[in-house]
């Protein structure tokens, strides 16, 4: 049996408890909430729960223990989830200081909650461009420290990872979610991470991934849909809204979408996003730009700020018109 | 080029016209507002613009100018589209004549617009129930009679066209929307059609469907998204939301959602059902039944009657909260 | 339980018998080997073994008893399937008499087993070629008196069917395999039918729609991989190579591949081909044209028949060199 | 234009010669065979062809000018691609030193061409037995120096390039085929490649990674095909025999297949193999145990070596009846 314990310091004394009796136990999860596996010598389940170091003995057979039974506080910055829905919004890449200061100040005024923004970028051609790097990270954190704003930006290489320090919410992109040795390594610095979905994987294989970021040492996951690849192109993905519901019956990780990328032309982004919104997801991930043609990247799918306020209007309405789903008990019923 | 006529009776006066200049028509649609293909002697598609008889110029390249060019009435029941989605539901399989019924009487109170209910069944397993046949034709006749709710079935052969003389709306399920041979006879009665979306298709190959009908004579084609095929099985199908605002900018045929054949369970029907009409869906089609459990066919994702009753409630809040994208004119900007 | 008698003229006896001891039996098929399920009234299983109408006792749990149990002959012409593969070929559509049968006799030369040819035709546009239709079946008739070639057409309509009376092995397109309606009054001709693969069907569902056939009179399917949809389109489809093995771990049908609607472009049909056989498929449907450029449809994927001539050469020497998965037992170890 | 030039050690004489004719060149890959980007002032492409250091001039629009350019050697220990197909072969983790060691003197024993074998695993569930990293690419290096066998061994981070100094043929795993950092670093090390293609990738994605490593320093990249995921899982992936001549269509370097991984169960490993040869493939990537039951890890999929013994012969057989499409010019016709 799996057992979580309520805090990391109650470890030791857990441990010597459990030989008293004897039992054994194998620490799978060291975090700030400890994962044991326990050989029970024959106690029940139910005797651990009486215990004052047992948060939660977990289902036998679950895969992804961690992930169900995570129950932490999500927060980042000023959002509150009972008013509004979660916005983190800037540019695909970071393309010159100026630009993305402006961004960033009028992001701020529409109440964005986090600012996005790519600095090292993956391209599938190689002659593509690539981020400006380090210097993009710089702009990032110049903006962070005038507007307030945190920071959401995505990770592409463990060498990357020591000037990622003051970034608040490290992004695993979707290319690199079963890039399992890069999320051990992100996870190790105990700090939230945006996992985007990979257009392939199962949803059981997204909250497995979430499951080693937890298992490493985040504290909280953002687990962002994004589309999946299907036969259908008339859009660049499928977004898959029913993976929004189908994660919030095995989890209370919040659950965001992307429709950006999914949609793949900024004309889709507005219905795809309030789609989003209605299946239940607390926020929204939006690529914008002060001036889409003029873009190194994905420039018919950034929305102009005026393009985003408006749907920054309607997913506010519709958040308050319709009690999200992310916010209750995980739905009842799930075979 | 082709162009769309008025009415049918500026036909032939328009074919002598067009000799009398020199051109040349041929017929590829003889329906209310016949679609001509023309050989114009020199002269430019503008010039008949001014044509009394003519309505429109297609575009050159469309591969389905009946689609693009359709801009009748969509009418069903006392469905007002500027106040309410569209609301069609009804059991998977008609069972028994009072349960049929009692059923018909409940969503008539809830304000649904028309009954649906499957008579003769396309099952996946030969040795699964088929339907009842022209028993339940006639059961779904003495509803309509009853409840004055307008009727929405199946036709799943040629043969069984006959029997359909009183039904409102003919659906051409998911399996049969390639079957273009049953399309032309459907077609042919002239009556409105609701066309389910087959799970292979794309958006391409749906709208070519619908031309088909609309070529064959059908005044009005529901477009039905209910899921297409994909590598993610955790839901039935995966519910493709992008569709309704890639088809509703390339025509105002009237597009509807089916949640409950893309869930394929009742807890995932109802956010499923918000996506769609958040998407931008005019309404929804939805699988109620007064004792799921007991059901003969698809037990697991047919709602009660509560369940549909809090559906229809939040389905009515969302529709009057967001101006929905379906009454509007097409989409602009579609390459 | 079920359990398959040995012929159709063992039937009452048996029935008769298994009353004497407080049994019961349903006949769920009523074709040559008749289909009966049994409540046995405590007897076991293998009980009925003994009895001499009964030749097996169906596995409880499979869906689709008939393809598992199948054990009849498979022959069309004068293939024999110990020495070279089943050649079905010819055009797409049937185009003009004379072209038809000047191919039918080059067929005939090369040692082609059967003619194929489209007469009504599934076009996915409503403006695009559909076939002649009674004329095309006529020229067929005629290619078939004089060369001794069994014909191999496709059935579109419910309609249509007794224009196909001396169509040898009658054809369920793609599009049609889930039309339950369709199979049903095709099976009951009694004659052998080639069943193509929806591309969107799994193969469990493939085999349920064979399993209509069965039992509703088909003497013997031929099962036809035919490519399924998938995200992947530089070809039209992607062949399910690995299907061929699968299906045939499951029933000893026979099963075919169509690498010209997989592959879309002629210059990719014999690699399909080829891989298809290795796979261990028994035959090939192909598309040969004589003047392929000059085909009405299809002319993409069709092949010359000096193209042919070097496809069957390379596909006989494969037949050969590897011996057919598809003349074994059904292989061990399917779980 | 971008051209090709012969060697290294042309580039200097060249950019002079450039400058010289009032020209500029930006050098794009730095490899043995430099890739220029070429602004001409107003010289043609065919003057260049004449000048003594370009070996071609790249068409304008390929976005995989490398891949397509690609004409080198690819020789891997003792192959002869004239006589037989490559086979790569070993256990999918190392597990143990006494076992690697005896099944790589029963893989050489059968000809194989070199070892593979698992030393960092990228597995789904953190849970999961994660590889025996470092200890294992000892045993590995020893096997090697026993038996000569060349060394296949998966790279799953930057980090642990160092050990893979003596390892011969460096894998990238289908779960980073776009992981382009690492990528950069991996084809940096100027060793022979063998890259998997992602599940969810195209054709055109696949030749993209492939020119990610050709530009940054690989001297050869064997394209590995090892199933696409689709909606059919009956097995474990789709096995996508047409990308093998789509392949060969745009490019000269060698592909080949990997049945073990696409099938999933062992039942299905040899169908696979000799249709991916059939297709066209140079040779097999399978994965053996001297005990699969007791594997660590792909339990299901694994060979015995009596299994793989018979289908080494298959597959040597099928090799040499039919000429092998990967050895010939790239095929004509392709759009």
């Amino acid at each position: 049996m799996r057992l979580v314990l309520r805090s990391a310091k109650e470890l030791d004394k857990f441990l010597a408890r459990l030989e008293a009796i004897g039992g054994q136990g194998k620490v799978l999860a060291n975090g700030e909430r400890p994962l044991v596996e326990v050989a029970a010598n024959g106690h029940l389940p139910e005797a651990f729960l009486r215990w004052e170091e047992v948060e939660r003995v977990l289902p036998a057979g679950a895969e992804n223990p961690l992930v169900r039974a995570w129950n932490g506080p999500f927060q980042l910055g000023t959002w509150d989830p009972l008013q509004e829905p979660l916005l983190i919004a800037g540019p695909c890449s970071v393309e010159d200081r100026e630009t993305l200061l402006n961004l960033a100040r009028e992001l701020k005024a529409l109440g964005v909650h986090a600012l996005r923004g790519g600095a090292f970028k993956a391209r599938t051609s190689p002659y593509a461009f690539q981020g400006l790097g380090k210097k993009a990270l710089d702009w990032l954190l110049e903006a962070k420290a005038e507007t307030g704003l945190p920071l959401c930006v995505e990770v592409l290489s463990e060498r990357h990872l020591p000037l990622y320090d003051k970034v608040d919410l490290l992004q695993i992109g979707a290319r690199n979610m079963d890039h399992y040795w890069l999320l051990k390594e992100v996870a190790a610095l105990h700090k939230p991470v945006l996992l985007k979905r990979n257009p392939q994987a199962t949803v059981e294989e997204f909250l497995l991934a979430a499951e080693y970021l937890l298992l490493h040492g985040a504290p909280v996951v953002f687990l962002c849909e994004r589309g999946i690849r299907t036969f259908e192109r008339s859009l660049r993905y499928t977004l898959d809204v029913g993976a929004v519901p189908v994660i919030q019956a095995q989890t209370r990780l919040p659950v965001v979408v992307d429709p950006s990328h999914a949609a793949g032309r900024w004309l889709y982004v507005e219905p795809l996003a309030l789609a989003g919104l209605a299946a239940g997801a607390l926020g929204l991930l939006v690529e914008v730009h002060l001036d889409p043609v003029r873009a190194y990247s994905d420039a018919a799918q950034q929305l102009t700020v005026d393009q985003f306020a408006l749907l920054v209007e309607r997913a506010r309405l519709l958040y308050r018109t319709l009690p999200s789903r992310g916010l209750a008990e995980p739905l009842q019923g799930q075979s």
